[in-house]
């Protein structure tokens, strides 16, 4: 797809120079560290054949990059020197086709990097007319994973309680608003006290866990006194079995993530009681990732934009300026330094 | 529900002096042994507004038995001085429910018994135009666990291959035969070439694993060249764990038992790649127990009855003779020796 080593010449003779790129540098085996990454600066890549070049202007970080360095996932293995992959938003500056002209914004898997040729078909024009980055998030892979997380994978009704781990995180917000608009009970597990506080205050949580400050199972059962009917898992490991422990009869489990497993060279052991609990309880697990219900896309895509726009999604980013910083907002994130959504600010995108 | 200390007298003042039954002598720490279970005889119970007193004829012998001495499960956890549990078929030998009158066959959970009183509403009147042991096996939980299994639960569709695990157990072998007749590709584990050569021989499987005659994980990758659509999971542990490796994308996991886990104090930790191969597969893995799905079994029973007399479902039973083999059945079940299912048969039924 990149042609790195060539002179770029766009069409219509618009030349740009080169433009900086995140490769892998070594593939972590215990935890990640910024020395895992190595940034350089490359020849433009060449947009031809139906292909699109575009200026990177935000860039989505999100804890999922960690387990693509761990092995085959939904996408093969990364390895050493591959630019490393990630969702953003982009400008068209030069275009061999002809329904995303210059100027046109779009997002997609366009990478850590200022400039990257992709093929038309491999992105989605957007409106500029609302905030670029929603794209990456309400109206994006978080929107997205929240919605068919609780509603398709979940299967929540009004007046259950549903439990969200990772709940400061930019999905995990988005799911329990979505619950709690529904009609549900909505318990958010996070590690901070300002996280708890900005989830039971703006947000409206009806319980917070800081699993931070004593024992998950004894406060899962001290807040959930009738049990859980959703546990929408972000998170896998310790948080995962605690929870099982508190799933009713009939329970749904949406795997969305398991940020507590990315970190390392492989995943630990599974939650003891699987499968004993899920038959005694008669529970279901189901792992989902977004681009299985594409083609429900754009009706759900509708609905949340008209709540962003009616204001019943409160919205939340945490942004660092300047490509350099992508590791250092991947390590943030891993860590749980964020609350909302972590982006990177590439570019201003340029007046057509 | 029962009287053991007082003299029976039913309706109609039959005298049938005493009966035997096999309560929990301990409960066991590690693998069940004959010592857990004490076998006494006790006056007959009394049948008294609205029950029925009901002599045991046939008791089934049912791995999940040994999960009921574990700890809570669907049911509550067995205790010292508990009668043994256990689906069985009876005659009813005095009434005091006109529904049901002396004579009538029924089955339920009756326990390791020669008499149970129980409620009217509690059992089934059957049929005894036909062998009456099949209300055990395929026209009761056998048939009922294989077909929600493997439809509603697994989803299975014709095309497909369904991996099926203890697939010479009594459920296993059901599933698998109507696996098969969906037009599914079906491939079975079990424990000894005898059962293999029954599975591929008798029963049509398309391929069959020993699984104690290699390794499992190379012998399912030689054997499922195109991966696995659902996995009838009656074993849990680390022939799930194998299963999970092999699971194609969107695939399900019907979680009908794990006789892997039960002889035990408790189960092992959970497979690795829970949650994250779910995830990055887009597995569903659902337990489910029989009576969830009780508002369609007549239907279902209909149509298990109809392949029974079309000659389309083979059974096999081994049969233990005698009340007080009810323990060596369960060790057996648990250790692997039942090809089919495993039956008591405790009393012969008497002319009406």
């Amino acid at each position: 797809m990149t042609q790195g080593d060539s002179m770029w010449k766009a069409p219509g003779d618009v030349h740009l120079g080169g433009g900086r790129r995140w490769t892998v540098a070594r593939v972590p085996q215990a935890a990640l560290s910024a020395a895992d990454f190595e940034l350089d600066e490359v020849a433009l890549p060449i947009a031809c054949d139906g292909e699109i070049l575009v200026r990177v202007l935000w860039l989505s970080i999100d804890p999922a990059a960690r387990a693509w360095l761990q092995g085959v996932t939904y996408r093969g293995a990364l390895i050493v020197g591959d630019v490393m992959p990630g969702f953003a938003i982009g400008q068209v500056v030069a275009s061999d086709a002809p329904a995303l002209p210059a100027g046109a914004y779009v997002s997609g898997d366009l990478g850590w990097r200022d400039f990257a040729a992709v093929r038309a078909d491999d992105v989605q024009r957007i409106d500029p007319r609302r905030p670029l980055q929603d794209y990456l998030n309400v109206l994006g892979i978080n929107g997205l994973a929240a919605y068919f997380g609780l509603f398709e994978v979940g299967r929540a009704a009004p007046g259950e309680t549903v439990l969200v781990s990772a709940a400061a995180g930019a999905t995990g917000c988005l799911a329990g608003q979505l619950a709690r608009q529904h009609g549900c009970r909505v318990v958010g597990i996070c590690g901070t006290e300002e996280k708890a506080a900005w989830l039971s205050g703006d947000l409206g949580f009806d319980a917070v866990i800081n699993y931070r400050a004593g024992d998950l199972r004894a406060a899962l059962k001290a807040t959930c006194l009738d049990g859980v009917d959703v546990y929408f898992d972000n998170v896998g490991g310790s948080t995962l079995q605690a929870a099982l422990g508190r799933m009713n009869v009939g329970g749904r489990i949406a795997c969305c993530g398991l940020i507590s497993q990315y970190d390392g060279a492989a995943p630990e052991a599974g939650p003891r009681g699987i499968p004993g609990l899920l038959i005694t309880r008669q529970l279901t697990m189901r792992g989902y990732i977004v681009p299985q219900f594409a083609d429900r896309f754009s009706v759900v895509l509708d609905e949340l934009a008209a709540m962003l726009q009616a204001g019943t999604l409160i919205v939340r980013e945490e942004v660092l300026d300047g490509l350099e910083r992508a590791p250092e907002g991947l390590l943030g994130v891993l860590a749980g330094a964020n609350t909302g959504k972590c982006l990177i600010r590439v570019a201003e995108p340029q007046p057509s």
